[in-house]
């Protein structure tokens, strides 16, 4: 028999850690980044088109792997196959 | 039978610990991205709206992994599935 | 039945450290590009209002991370649900 | 029941921790602004006055943070619900 | 007999820390290569094509170590042998 | 009943660490600007004047912050509210 | 006889973290090498050929040592050879 | 009843602690300004007077959050009023 | 008698972890070097060959301690001693 | 009763580890600050009075929050307060 | 009687952690070592064989502290006395 | 009656820990004195005796604390008044 | 009655890790005078054979320090006094 | 009675924790110091002699911290007065 609490209790400090822990990167990635693109313009201002469109490519990059984190942590809260099994499990035991 | 105790201190501890952890990025990112266009301005005056205008860009990205962080916090205080189950497993057991 | 006990002690510890900790990323990032404005307008005297504009928008934005983390501390202290609930819970009990 | 040791060990060491790490950032941020400032008022003295009004407001916004740490300590000292619910608690039990 | 819950409990603690560990050195390595490849084609526009083309080689590079890590969360979470493998103990057992 | 023991000892250890943490940012901070003013007086004698000024003002409002630490301590010590609460129980349970 | 659970429960939680610490040398090394030949051909156009084949050499040999961490993870969750003695010690003990 | 050993032993531990971490930020933080003020004199020979006074306020700013520390460890050691109290307490339960 | 569980979750545990602790040395330390060749060849084209060979001979030197972490991962799960003499207790015992 | 093998063994602990974390900030300091001292005798020789006074005014500030430290581990090794409570209530009590 | 479990299994993850542990250093000196190489041959090409040569003695010194944690993790694997000794214990004892 | 074995394992504890902790701060500090008169040598051979005697009269300052801590560390294994007073206690008692 | 495995585990553990730890300062030191080294010849090629000499006398006296570690490693695997006299104990007491 | 177990663990594991912690320091500052002194015979080959007599006067002091940790460490496994008192005092009850 499972302990749901316990299963639970994973399952939300997992999703928060993981969207806590996970935007630290992209955050700090996307603003070095953005902070290069700035000074870039800054030295040549005939390229910000070129300059633009590359920083807009790299911060969907860089951005993807905060994604990964939100769309475990989403599955983790509203989605987790192990909850779903730990609650079956203990409705089938009359829980 | 589930322990809502516990789920509702460790909804509590995540929530508090994934919006306080959530903060440190953007704001050091957005930081870093907003001093050096300031830098950019004061070094070429005359692009001071190509640099605002990537610079709101840019921010806003990053501080969209904040927002996924207060997101997850307030769903883990305000509609949190684990913890609906857990009362309402207490409830059906007169808990 | 839950443990009140537990409930709040989590709630006051998440409370404080959520606001702590929360405070260390915007107070940093607030000094780099105050900073930074402060050394623009020295090499740009001209520029100061356009500088001191982007300047305020952006710590605006920055401080928001900080506002984030006192809401959740202040939901934490005076309104949370998790504790009402066990509040609630305890007097039904005859607690 | 409450116990209120806990409860009232954990308000203590909170408010301590609160203040403690809530004071770091907000010094050392302090301190970036003013030391940019002294560096600019030595680069151009003529714009003193426009340095040090902006040095003031910045120097606000940061410490704002600091005083959402103390606001959040002095709480959980003088004014905490959660003590208050443990002692009413205690009293009516008898305790 | 195997405890289910200990192992569903370790999957989803794994999976989210993977993930959330796992992003912060492509986050930043592929900010750094970005950064660095938009300061190239500030400082020599004429090269850009072959800046670009060297860019997305490298950021493909990197970002296959943070698909490792998403494709082993993603594992551990919905194609997890040891769980698989607890279910079906756990079935025959009577569980 | 309270535990007065328990109480004491976690006053005692939290207004150590308390003003020991609290001492690290200020200590460092007023370095920091208070290093820059001699900087800054090195390069611009002509300024001392202002530059004075404003660093006694950034001085004390740094200080403030370890202020903060050092009146907690206090009050943890010499008079915290739960220690005569737990003082006051024992005593009135013949303790 | 042996417990499955804690040897299961090992696997996961070790092939995880191997590829997330595996993914943090790897990703930041290959950003590095691939910043700097971005510099090398800004700097030096005509020598892009030279450049370009050894960053390949180059990131393959780093690349590798993730590969060796993503091995030894797949290994540990689909090829376990304590988890196979573990099951076949279980089943042989009627379970 | 009070257990005195708990409260020695913490207000011990915590007095060492209090200085030992309370000395490094006033140590460092006085190197880094006396060392400004040597670099400031030997740029800058004839304002020796004036760094020297600036030096001296300064110091004494810094070294003022070392003596807290050291003031609390000396109350910790020598009029601990938990200490006194838990002898008292000892004391007239004949200890 | 052995206990053959925790020997082969330490094995586990410990093969995963040199791996990946091992990884991060050689990952960086190989990007550094690659990262120099690079930046000396783009000064220096005529010598790309006396620089190649230097880089190549550096590498594997640095890769050696990589393999040497990856040896002992591979005879910790594939050729473990300690786990032989286990699993012989362990049969000779009757299991 | 008191427990005088905690009270000593707290003692020492704390004795040791209060010198050891207290020299490493007083040295460094002392370090950075005569190798200023010494930078600036070489770049002006003919200040090294100066120089040297300073220094030497400095050295001892600093210096005395190693003092602090040392003091308190004597005072805890050879004059303990609590030890010596601690060995007047173990004879008291015929120990 | 000893318990060869706890002997192997300290045996294991020591022999990991040390061949781990001890791979950063070496890696990163003979990168360091290496990167600086290839920059003396850039600015000195007719001294490529003095560097060279330097270059390979400085190698094979700081490999050796690699070899020194190879030599004492294949030591902890393959003969280590206490292993010896506790399986010639447990075999004397009838195991 | 007190335990000899905690206390003379926390004495070698800390003995230990005292003098390891203790030298990393001097040796640097030392070290980063003594290269900077290396480098103030190099760049004013006129004044080798001035900074030679300051460089001196620093290390011995700089030194003092790590003899504070080898004290420490000796008082604590040879002449350590808890162990001595814990051996009498123990003859006393008939040990 | 001594428990030789305690002895055995702590020493095998120790060994371990003293050579790992201490293999850590020596290869980093030994690079950087080594590359330092190697600048040293590629700036002043006629000085290569003072600077070689140099160099070997600080490389030896820097591996003095990992040869403690490594002497004291081996002291503990193969004549280790604690070791011995627990086996003596363990066959006086009959094993 | 003592338990010559745990004084004997403690002393093997601190005697290799001390020397191997107690490593890092002088052999960091050493290379720091012997770098330094290349870079002086580099820049100044004429004053060769002074540079390298200070440079040894030097060594020998920081590597004096690194003889302390060694007499420390070969004082606790060969001369321990602990260690001796306990083996006597398990002699004289018989062991």
């Amino acid at each position: 028999m499972m302990d749901p609490t316990l299963i639970g209790a994973v399952s939300i400090f997992t999703a928060g850690l993981t969207i806590a822990i996970g935007s630290i990167g992209p955050a700090l990635g996307e603003a070095r980044t953005a902070s290069q693109a700035l000074a870039a313009i800054a030295q040549q201002p005939d390229e910000a088109n070129t300059i633009t469109r590359t920083l807009f490519v790299s911060l969907a990059m860089i951005e993807s792997t905060a994604i990964y984190c939100f769309v475990v942590a989403m599955i983790l809260i509203f989605a987790n196959p192990f909850w779903d099994a730990a609650i079956q499990a203990g409705t089938a035991a009359g829980g």
